[in-house]
């Protein structure tokens, strides 16, 4: 859709790409709150899980499938919380909405890489949606390509 | 599986459950804080999407349908927050998750049944995982009908 940012994302958008399947793009999340956090966006401009065709919602099971083995694979993610929500494209008087979802992995225990150490501090409860959260572009890029290789082909 | 209260629910437990599908069955949630919010249990004791047949999942994909047709039928819901996120359970050394996932339907105008008025004061924003809210046992008995006739079969 020619109005839709999210049907136009640029090469630079689309630089932590982690794959792609037909249906779905998925990126690593700029917001790194929760180690691994990705986004999966529907390659067709649908507004709403309704909207999906059964062979774009069969190819989600297979990109959630993906995920989840490559994120207990690459940081050892305990368990996930997904969400489809789109809230912020209501705050348009003229909504247009482009289907996402977003999965943030929890843990148990840290993650450490390198010297850092990462905490999952809310573990077992609801993530925090106004997590405070700053990461250093060096440990982002570690955090794409490491599960960039936990990802199955 | 036999240490799990979701595989063993009671008929007192299930008193507000709005339909039922091979893999499936959904229930009014007992916390209306988004009104027409329910809940989707799956019936096998599987503890994360991953772990869901292909049936399953698609079946759920016809669970979803019928819901955010009921939904914007029943209430005028102009958007839903989907989540499937099983915190609660990592609360426990043991933990056994039963997959479930939730759908808070989000509103634009006012919800008015018959005197009363219900706000969604967060629409377009993240919903609040802790807003207070209750709601007498009437009003949530006229919601569980409303929805449950406009549910399709």
């Amino acid at each position: 859709m020619k109005d839709c940012e999210w049907c136009n994302l640029s090469d630079e958008d689309k630089k932590y790409m982690l794959f792609q399947t037909e249906a779905w793009e998925i990126f690593l999340a700029d917001k790194q709150d929760y180690i691994g956090r990705c986004i999966l966006v529907c390659k067709r401009h649908v507004k709403s899980l309704y909207d999906l065709s059964a062979r774009e919602w069969m190819d989600l099971k297979n990109v959630i499938d993906k995920l989840e083995q490559g994120l207990a694979a690459a940081f050892g993610a305990t368990m996930f919380n997904w969400s489809c929500l789109m809230n912020d494209f209501y705050k348009s008087d003229n909504p247009n909405p482009h289907l996402h979802l977003h999965v943030r992995p929890r843990y148990k225990n840290p993650v450490i890489m390198d010297d850092k150490v990462f905490l999952d501090e809310e573990f077992a409860h609801h993530y925090n949606p106004k997590k405070a959260f700053k990461i250093h572009e060096a440990d982002f890029q570690k955090i794409y390509l490491l599960l960039k290789n936990h990802i199955s082909d």
